[in-house]
């Protein structure tokens, strides 16, 4: 079996600790129990230093051998043909996964990150405000009639929608109770945590050596 | 084999026809050679009156046999798996073209469809703008490179950043001569062009029954 290698950077300021996407990987990887090594490059220079890899400057991508894939989602969905945790073999199971996982990206995060952009960099109270609420208001709807998103049990689609959710300007957003019930459950997977935890720990790790790379 | 039907609405106002995004999967199964129908749910309380099939109250959706599908891209993918022509079946070729078909839903769509919801609701240079020179300029340098996003040959990932882009106002974002170049091999292509006479058809014929129904 070939072997499974994630690529992020090799440091991240504090903020975004916890959620770089590489953590969508690591975490499809413990569901799986799928074997993967994390490799890095460097943050610095981001924009440019590995664009034959990554067009946009962006972790992270995906080595599964002589295969080299990037876009979390694309990922995912990669990793989700290697195991029937992901994703389930029947076809209306796999469809319904697949809806939900491009959801995720397109129907949810599509409004929420430029969203939360536009927060984070002065406007608040923006024009996608009305967005946000209309689609965060049907899916909760959606979460109030199911557990899961696809096929009646945890699949990738639930781990990217809770990856997308769990941002805490878009988890405090207006008041989404089954929302709220379904992150909880979904974050509470052990997979999640380990992932999490190792992400933490990396970042903390490659504090040390750029404190000791600039004395 | 299964019929495919897809799903659109029975009507919408003259702006965005010839941009509905059942075109995505008209074209799809027109460039694979796979037979369709087309049915409609009713745009007049389009928010409420599918929501089962479509829990956003969009369309396109698709049926595949007992097997039903929503978000075009993920309509895309499952079509994408009956044929070659949309996406090849050697791992790098599958690879390349997933992480395009996800790149044009979240890297650029996520940004052009944002941008151009607050260009048209009047926030003109709102705070995507950036963003959006910053992700349609990494573009441009890959369209200069290569002639098809994955696999040396057009795709199902062609078509789909083809839609994102051929959007009258992303087109006109900024001197992008090699996506200019890009877009016109794209919509070229007889399938695309059979697809948007076949959504303008549909509609032109909706405006008839529509004037009949309320003389």
């Amino acid at each position: 079996m070939s072997e499974l290698i994630i690529w992020t950077y090799d440091w991240v300021p504090e903020g975004p600790r916890g959620f770089v996407r590489d953590l969508r990987l690591r975490w499809a990887c413990e569901e799986a129990g799928l074997a993967y090594a994390v490799r890095t490059v460097p943050f610095d220079g981001r924009e440019t230093n590995h664009l034959s890899r990554q067009p946009f400057g962006q972790i992270p991508f995906l080595n599964d051998g002589d295969v080299e894939i990037f876009e979390s989602g694309a990922c995912l969905l990669h990793l989700a043909r290697k195991s029937e945790t992901l994703m389930p073999r029947d076809p209306a199971g796999e469809a319904q996964t697949l809806q939900w996982t491009i959801s995720a990206l397109n129907s949810i995060e599509m409004v929420s990150v430029a969203w939360w952009f536009l927060e984070i960099t002065g406007e608040k109270h923006n024009g996608l405000t009305g967005w946000m609420a209309n689609r965060l208001g049907q899916l909760e709807n959606v979460f109030g009639e199911r557990e899961w998103l696809a096929a009646g049990r945890f699949t990738v689609a639930d781990l990217l929608m809770a990856d997308v959710l769990r941002v805490p300007k878009v988890r405090a957003f207006g008041d989404r109770p089954a929302t709220d019930a379904y992150l909880s459950r979904v974050l509470d997977r052990p997979a999640f945590k380990k992932a999490h935890a190792d992400q933490l720990a990396h970042f903390a790790v490659a504090d040390k050596s750029r404190a000791a790379a600039n004395p």
